[in-house]
């Protein structure tokens, strides 16, 4: 249980880090929207390991195959069944690992509800699992694009007590990446390259904030109560590794605004209404108001440190343990995705849940469907 | 849809703020739990209008009535539904708030999703909507102490920019309660009230943060990947109305430690595994390791004002707007009530959802039940 | 946990059989269908009690109120609370259902999983709970009349061995009701009263079929595998109190036909793909095909009987007991209603499922919406 | 959407007839229960084409790999992904039914749904599909086996107008193999094998009934209203393909009884409390009573006869079309895998929901757990 998504558009993820497999079921995603492999690749790469020099170098290059649920190039409706092996499965020697649980990690949880783990590279808990999150993320993405034109970009916005300065209102995914550590600002991102490098050598390491930005929701889409959109975000972003905060909008420090300040004023906008500021980070009362949608999320500093610390064995003496072998000194870099790819899963079932019930949807023209445009075109 | 959460604990509210009632629909509670009005009523009454000088002076008594599910006095295992009738439905004057939307409410969103509105008091989207939540929490709570002696303690953290001592292993709700404004540094308290009637004199509202504890959870309850704890904890809360943020432990502030500091050392404790900090927030992989589970929420000021302020109208007319009537300065105090409740909704589904597969729960004496002890009491 | 119903178009009653009220929520209706207690009384008379000399003298006048969802006459998209007070409850004696199980019912099913229960009237396993499902029935059918001119008629095929003649493809509500047992067949219905008469004379009780047709239905409704139409219908018969069976279609006596024989051959009908035959009942593959949805439902003889059986205690001793008070001794001529609102909260739920992801919807005229036609007219 | 199953052990199916593989995720599995691709082969085996001389001779040998969710031979906890290869994926000539339609086949309901379908071997609506519930409930199978110890049987009734006698109190699975067809009557098994053989020379195709026994639920498996278990196992059945009617206990012939001989008379056995008959099929009131689950599902006809029939074009056209290629003339004898897997999923959803709440769960002695029991045997 738990590892499920969705009303409409539903994922479901499997796999443990040194099984033979990883992968996900996306169900629910529209018919006739163009998906192949190469849509979603690129997503995973920005994810993967050994991409640069500041992430892990353990070796998978994470190779998407698309199982089901497409056709003639074209998603069916049914199932869409993605699967990405596992190369890298070293044997290693797990017997410390196995004994001993690492702090700030699950090993101790997981037996605790369990009764028993994997304890190979963390098994189920390793952020591996993400991997497959990105995956169907990707085929989230593709189908807010072409459907409603819908753009998400997230970037590394600190780590550590580095802050880069990014206008959500303009930054794009190329500025992202045109840094290793994907912080468009880039002097901050070279100054974060350093820290990240000086805490692997000293066998520690950092965390940090990852903003994010949503451009081109309609308004109208999210749900009243329980499942507000920003609701939905925050379980999704809280259920990342890692992850220890989430805020949307003026989040934590809107706290420290007078309502005379914190409110956005109404104005129309070439017959649009539209709000002067953006403090309610582009959702009202848990649904969509046609601006931006903004949020950062908290990401804890890496819990594999290669120095000794205070832990127990799974039979209750007292012991020491320190990381070994390749790891991330920081996540963010690679967590960007991550934070797209859920923003895609909630955004793209939300955008099914108000087609369900729009009594004012657009009018669609004779011929049209979601992967076909009327004036032919391609988007 | 969205008004239902919980998979095992399912909890369904309805009611607009101007209707005939509101009320809440509590299916999956299990049976033998001795249940009245009055176990609810009193987490009612700490959300209650009108408890105290600092809070809206509306009319209602908010009298919960249990319509089904209790059967001589202990609950049936069917679903319990909890009605709390529209006392004070003053017909007021609302062509202007039919007409103009107000900054930072759900006005425009609502009719945006849903192509009309109930106008009068903010309808759904109204924190009235909330009682329905306190009361079904209530009945949480009561299952969580009886059968798990789970204690959960919220209070108010900070109010604008003043910030109240709190610590969060031995705050008791006592202490909490002994301030109106529920924040148990009775010095910071005093500094808060004047804060709040210094803003609502003029016409101004005012925010904050809410810490809440959870404690004596057993290990082991959460669940991996998208239900992880703090994920479900993280979207109840910003299913609040007013929410702008969630942390659990160490939150933004720990991005900014590196993880030798961050990590929790593990040590035994007469037999029990418990970690000497607990900067995870009693939660490792999404999953509870005994710890208890700590976070913090972030409530905006309040959206209505009542100083003009700029809007639009339904037709797209720009205009001015200022609040009128009786409104909360500060929903700090009576939103204590409110992250308690929503906690509760979340452990009582994770110690079901738990039961349900635990493979070392503990051996039950023959004849007991959640609501028979096998020694004659009661808890 | 199970008193929830639909993905989209969910439903969750609640209430006992002689507590204070019972009801039913229903979230995900579309927005702006007009909807008033007068479009659901008619379902709910057609169910209730005291209607005929055939059915039990039980008083109820089961008068429903609309307590949210709704406003100025037209449905907000929220959740609509529906009430029916119970007003018979007479205190009775009820010692010797307390102690003793009735045969066939679910007395000593709802102690062995609950360990209690309300024995007054049956509690929640009374089938007065269906009330609350017809009301909800009720929307559901006005949304699929209003947006898809969608019908649905059932009606009384037999009563123990008497079978009455009915044309699905014509059969009205109107013949239906024509006869105090719901058989459009005059001939047969008489014989029918007569032999439930009889039956109830005796203190014995009868059983029979009710048949059940859907018309209009698009093409396109339903889903693969799990949540095929034809299996969501079949649990929502089964899901009704005393059912025992569910066919679609040519049902159980299919099974004798040869495929060449079964077969719907397609034929072209100005435009529309059509079916030749309809022993598919309008669905294939889990998905309408345009014609209509026929099936039937068995129910079981009532189990209430006025004369000694065997039986148990709840203390383990063998004794007897015989019912007593006023029960319907046939309850096919009040299932009609039952039946024909489960099916309308099963299309209802597909017709907004198919609405999320339809890539051909047709085109709606800017302006439109669920309850406002672009003509200006109603339906 | 629809693929999925389940409120606790939930399985989500993926895979075209003629892709790359199928597959099954089964999410909410309990821990520590042995498992290996040897527990679920025999079950895919009698599940699969070319196993005796009256099934299709298509190629397949449905060979299941485990992803996932099992390590040191028992189950994690997390989720089992299980995946079949598809290995003849002949490329044949679609040309034919990618423009025609099959009578009372799924091509014009997937057409008219999605705009799209994978055409070949009927894609998603193949009961190729049905082999990963099978590989999935073989899990169920096993932990219902190893936790509560039921067995469940399921066998052929009827093949068209043959009727085979069988004992559901007594007949094994044993019995069920002895012959081809499944069918424990010796005598009528070699008369549906004729008739089978005959109908297929003559290129037309038989249904028929399977009957099922599930013993030894513990009373108090299943729940109120929606849930109730005969409409979990009635969903379950009817979203076979090719099913047209589920009965349960005395079913459509129980409504020609009365009730005073239809209703179960309780008795003591040994302190149990026991029916002396089971017309109620193990179910009142939707909970099981602790007597075998019996009922009865209705299989079509198969749809694919090698005689032309009349139909019509993807274009509106009308023509003739004859199936070719290899096709069971009768699926019955494949069939009962299917029946018995749904079943086992249906029932470990619902013992775990028990698990959860029940009040008089069985005391478990200290170290025990699903899958190790104290007296240190396996089961």
């Amino acid at each position: 249980m738990g590892n499920t998504t969705g009303t409409l558009f539903r994922v479901t993820t499997w796999g443990e880090s040194h099984g033979k497999a990883i992968g996900a079921v996306v169900d629910g995603c529209p018919p006739l929207i163009p998906l192949s492999e190469a849509d979603i690749q690129p997503d995973l790469d920005r994810r993967a390991p050994g991409q640069s020099a500041i992430v892990t170098q353990r070796k998978e290059s994470d190779t998407v195959q698309i199982l089901s649920g497409t056709f003639d190039g074209v998603t069916l409706g049914t199932p869409i069944s993605l699967l990405i092996p596992n190369e890298d499965q070293r044997s290693g020697d797990y017997r410390e690992v196995e004994r001993k649980y690492r702090p700030s990690h699950a090993d101790f949880t997981y037996d605790a509800k369990y009764g028993t783990r994997d304890y190979r590279g963390g098994g189920r808990t390793s952020a591996r699992e993400t991997a497959a999150r990105v995956a169907a993320g990707a085929v989230a993405r593709k189908f807010l694009a072409r459907s409603h034109d819908v753009e998400i970009v997230a970037w590394v916005a600190t780590v550590h007590d580095i802050t880069g300065d990014a206008d959500p209102a303009t930054v794009t995914r190329d500025e992202v990446d045109q840094t290793i550590v994907r912080c468009p600002d880039v002097d901050a991102a070279s100054r974060m390259v350093e820290a990240i490098q000086s805490a692997r050598k000293s066998g520690d390491s950092l965390g940090g904030v990852i903003g994010c930005v949503v451009r081109r929701c309609p308004p109208g889409w999210g749900a009243p109560v329980f499942d507000r959109l920003e609701a939905n975000l925050a379980g999704a972003m809280l259920s990342l590794p890692a992850t220890k905060g989430f805020e949307i909008g003026s989040g934590f420090a809107g706290t420290r605004m007078t309502g005379l300040a914190h409110n956005d004023p109404f104005y129309m906008d070439g017959g649009r209404v539209r709000t002067r500021s953006n403090r309610s980070g582009g959702v009202q009362g848990g649904i969509t108001n046609g601006e931006a949608v903004e949020f950062r999320v908290a990401f804890k500093p890496v819990a594999t440190v290669m120095r000794e610390q205070e832990t127990v064995t799974r039979d209750g003496v007292e012991s020491t343990i320190a990381g070994r072998g390749r790891h991330d000194a920081c996540v963010l870099p690679r967590a960007v995705a991550l934070v797209e790819a859920m923003a895609a899963l909630v955004l793209a079932d939300h955008a099914l849940r108000h087609a369900a019930i729009a009594p004012d949807a657009p009018p669609r023209p004779a011929g049209w469907g979601w992967g076909r445009f009327p004036d032919g075109g391609e988007r």
